[in-house]
């Protein structure tokens, strides 16, 4: 399916090239975990969205130089010293995150409940227990659109009309936490990228 | 290379064909974790070694019957209570896990420091580094041969011995300590498989 193409995690790397847009940015906020630089926020439109760069993505390498150990400042402050256009930027794709695809019942349902995007339950012989969804974990993309930021209600809406396979893409909801901590709820509602875009 | 292959993660599903050995046991200890059922501990030479059950294997259906949310214990029953042949285990591969693959620099070194088992710092400039190995992870397997409970010398020793590349395979330490929660760490060290198995 395209959702399952779409939402698929490598866990390798890449590189993209990005060029600033009109504003000098490349919409994208990074956060220091453990040792990683990480992509905490998307901006919609933004040349990040445009590339690929998702919510989750480590960064390895910008324009040549290591970023392991890096602070957010510190990443941030090579955006903005680096030049307008060809900036080089190796990604790992999404480490903490894992997909799990699931199959809707006669009655629609996958099986599990969700609360502010975090995985409460998983019903009894459900699609979702069949193929080992967990608690604790928080919902990151549904058929590779990202729903970080979004109200239960539109992440139920995605669910109701994607087909009957769908693929959920989630990460632990310990490492979630570390990832978002320090960001305004209100920044994600109103800047993250929720596109979806195949590549 | 051979360990890449040996260590490679795929957090697919694959069901295996068990028979319990002479005393009835299939060697396998389970642990709840979120809603799931993780394998914790795998005995040398049980069935459970030899058909490739490894640490961090999620073990989603036994004989049919559907595991989500159950209990160690009433896990454990149901090993206990099945027949001696033909138990069919549906299993999700270690979906905590994820694997790095490193080179090592002219000197010898890959780029990071651990102390029992888990990393804790990564070295300026190195593989390690380049790679986006991270902080806060527990080692689990070096080329595919799990290290769980073995000493950091040891551990070291593997590295050294394995060839240029060499592939490390982690887990979050956080989920590291769920899943090794009440477990004896002299258990892990007398009994757990730390074979090389090629299948």
């Amino acid at each position: 399916s395209v959702g399952l193409k779409r939402a698929q995690v490598t866990h390798g790397i890449r590189e993209v090239i990005l060029c600033k847009d009109a504003t000098g940015k490349i919409g994208l906020r990074a956060k220091a975990v453990s040792c990683g630089v990480f992509v905490q926020l998307v901006t919609k439109n933004s040349p990040a969205a445009l590339a690929g760069i998702r919510f989750g993505d480590q960064i390895l390498q910008i324009d040549g130089e290591t970023v392991a150990g890096y602070s957010m400042e510190k990443t941030h402050k090579i955006f903005n010293n680096c030049g307008v256009n060809g900036i080089r930027i190796v990604i790992r794709d999404r480490p903490f995150e894992r997909t799990v695809t699931l199959h809707k019942s006669s009655d629609g349902f996958v099986g599990f409940q969700f609360k502010e995007g975090q995985i409460i339950s998983i019903v009894k012989e459900s699609s979702a227990a069949r193929n080992g969804l967990l608690t604790d974990h928080h919902l990151l993309e549904i058929d590779g659109q990202n729903v970080v930021g979004l109200k239960d209600k539109e992440i139920t809406k995605l669910i109701q009309d994607a087909g009957n396979v769908v693929t959920v893409t989630v990460m632990p909801s310990l490492l979630f936490g570390h990832i978002m901590k320090e960001m305004a709820f209100s920044l994600v509602k109103s800047s993250m990228d929720h596109g979806v875009r195949d590549f």
